[in-house]
């Protein structure tokens, strides 16, 4: 199936200002609450969300083999599920119901009355339940400045990492959607020169830059999937926030890996943006540093550029831009990650999430992380408010936003944006 | 509301055998396939399957405040979330309606047939959706053992391991109930000495003996439980095998922990026995030996006297038991594994999953993994078909059991029984 829904010269009956992250080239997937507290499965054109559940009921997407309910849904799982074919052929359907040569909705003002919502009137929700969530490791920068960091400077890669997407599992329970507060988490940790560790609240609560993609159902427990295949089960890409106790996360993560320094909260944007909508902005990934295994071997533009900025705004001022990385940056692909992660034979299923890894740049403007960007607090960034920040203070709302631009077309993210209130106090 | 199902004197109509696991005085919890291709939770007293869907559509839970639908699911996750005192009313029920007192449903031939089956017309299915499952690191002979081999015999334990209820994140989506045979996984390892890792099977395939426990809805984003409270939102507990490839997880743990070592299988007891029914096998835990923190210091007995076997059965031959285990010798208490889990604020829902880690008695013949009873490999196990064993082989079946007794009463788990097949070849 084409993808007409890309044609960068169609435009929308609906306004699109020329710097919206939503042209009618976009056409995103998400879950939203209505100003009449339904919950439905939508799609979004410049700032007008779109209730693809009341649609559907109204006939739009006749002649695509749909359940009837299949978008009147508290997460897209089922829909996912259906397939790229699916995706693809609604995404199409949209694009045309909602091109500017396209008057059947543009003219029917009751159906237009249904269908739209200004986005003062919904509330995004999470767009998927999430059942497994891997967070991989896949930048070389940043996995490079941790090494230097905390190692060792001349040999600041791991041996395994020039041959493993290395990756673990993160906690599915405390992902949240864009513009849910957080607490700062307590935990155990070991001072400087203790050798007792002491309970209070996190000291160096960070923030990692990373995109995340949710996959379809890929494979039965026992079978991996060839990474010739592996595009076919990833439907998108969202933005990510994978907050970070540094000090828990010391005292904690051997042998194991990080466990509480990580579980607090996971933000993620609420838009998933289909990896169809990306098709323009492929880019190659970078060259093998050292030859990878057969089943890591992929051929064909498999990254994509992606421009992605991280702010911090502290409480009633305005934000600072402190950091402007891009996903092309990562070495592993996704492809790799996903051929990786169910070579053993794990199966992974509609509604997984993988996360990159903190997405760093060569420069030290282009790090992902306040451990990098500020080399272990060593460096504080001032702000514009005249402040400083070594890590992320009570009451500072920490704001990721990507997008790809090419040809006068941009296709945005949106953005995640997540406040970090003070400790959690039991009334 | 008191256990009467726990009453010691209680003897059921239906047919138990005197070494059952399954006496009235357990009543555990289940779903299963019944012979007309229903999904439906259950119990079991002696070999007797009860449907709990039939026998709640046949009024006999009359009084108690359940949903219509509460036990025709393919999952105990809602009903588990009704709370503690839905399950003791539910239990309790259970226990009067099979007691030999009780003439109702034993006179009653057509609710009978409706209601009971023996267990070869059922198929045991995973009790719950698992959300998150979670391994702790918890017995201390097994952490010496393992930091005995690959680190220092001196320096055994790691510095937070007495301070911190080590655990990390798992993988959900490969969790599977007993009898579903598995393959042996493939992935990447490094030979010893050599410098480049190398694709192919797993050649150090293993066990762990490990018990889990089942969480009911404990807290939102960002609220501690505190430890006092914790085993109010423990349902019950099962048997488990975490599978581990001993050579995967030697090259990609380091820095982040276990992934496809672990991922390709976990194996589960499909009935979950409650605390409830535990109740009477509560032991002290282990003395601490060293201070632990305000927020993981408890009162009582938190501990459960379970004896736990391992055997291993090649193809076609007979078993040999090769470890004897028991739950009472894990150093972290469930309770502290829950509080800690939670004092960063992370959610904990019905159906989430607690793995002890691998639970290591004081003796060589108590270890529950091959890695330690085998040493390394170093002392293979002989088997009784005369065969010898340093890992699992191809087509071997790895059988765990649990059970606790005390004054002729004996409340057990079943079994986790798992085949490891050869490698997944494609057709």
């Amino acid at each position: 199936m084409p993808l007409s829904a890309n044609n960068p010269d169609r435009t929308s009956w609906l306004h699109v200002d020329k710097n919206s992250d939503f042209p009618i080239q976009n056409i995103p997937f998400g879950v939203f609450l209505t100003r009449d507290d339904i919950i439905t499965i939508g799609t979004r054109i410049g700032d007008t969300a779109i209730d693809l559940g009341a649609l559907h009921q109204l006939g739009y997407f006749e002649g695509i083999a749909l359940t009837d309910d299949i978008f009147l849904q508290d997460s897209l799982n089922d829909f996912i599920a259906d397939g790229r074919k699916t995706w693809r052929a609604v995404r199409n359907r949209i694009a045309d119901i909602f091109d500017s040569n396209n008057d059947t909705l543009k003219n029917n003002k009751s159906h237009k009355e249904i269908v739209l919502f200004r986005l003062d009137e919904i509330e995004m929700q999470l767009p998927v339940q999430i059942g497994d969530y891997t967070d991989f490791y896949s930048s070389m920068e940043h996995a490079k400045n941790v090494g230097t960091m905390f190692r060792d400077p001349d040999n600041a890669l791991l041996p395994n990492w020039l041959h493993i997407p290395v990756g673990y599992h993160g906690r599915s329970s405390s992902i949240i959607p864009s513009g849910i507060p957080i607490h700062r988490p307590q935990g155990q940790t070991l001072p400087n020169g203790a050798t007792e560790s002491v309970f209070g609240p996190s000291k160096l609560v960070d923030f990692e830059l990373e995109m995340a993609f949710i996959t379809t159902d890929a494979n039965d427990l026992g079978e991996p999937i060839p990474i010739a295949e592996a595009e076919e089960y990833i439907f998108g890409l969202v933005l990510m926030n994978d907050w970070s106790a540094r000090d828990i996360q010391k005292w904690e993560y051997v042998p194991l890996g990080p466990f509480l320094a990580k579980s607090f909260a996971t933000s993620i944007s609420p838009w998933i943006v289909t990896l169809d909508a990306l098709e323009p902005y492929r880019v190659a990934g970078p060259k093998p540093v050292k030859p990878q295994l057969d089943y890591l071997k992929y051929k064909g533009k498999k990254s994509y550029d992606i421009n992605l900025e991280v702010a911090i705004q502290p409480n009633g001022a305005k934000e600072t831009v402190v950091s402007k990385s891009n996903f092309k940056y990562m070495y592993w692909t996704m492809v790799q990650q996903l051929a990786h992660h169910t070579v053993n034979g794990c199966p992974v299923n509609s509604g997984d999430m993988m996360g990159s890894g903190t997405i760093s740049g060569p420069t030290e403007d282009s790090y992902g992380s306040m451990l990098e960007l500020t080399w272990k607090g060593e460096k504080p960034i001032k702000l514009k408010d005249g402040s400083e920040r070594k890590f992320i203070n009570d009451n500072d709302t920490v704001i990721m936003r990507g997008y790809c631009e090419k040809d006068g077309t941009r296709i945005g993210f949106g953005e995640v944006s997540t406040k970090l209130l003070p400790v959690f106090n039991k009334k």
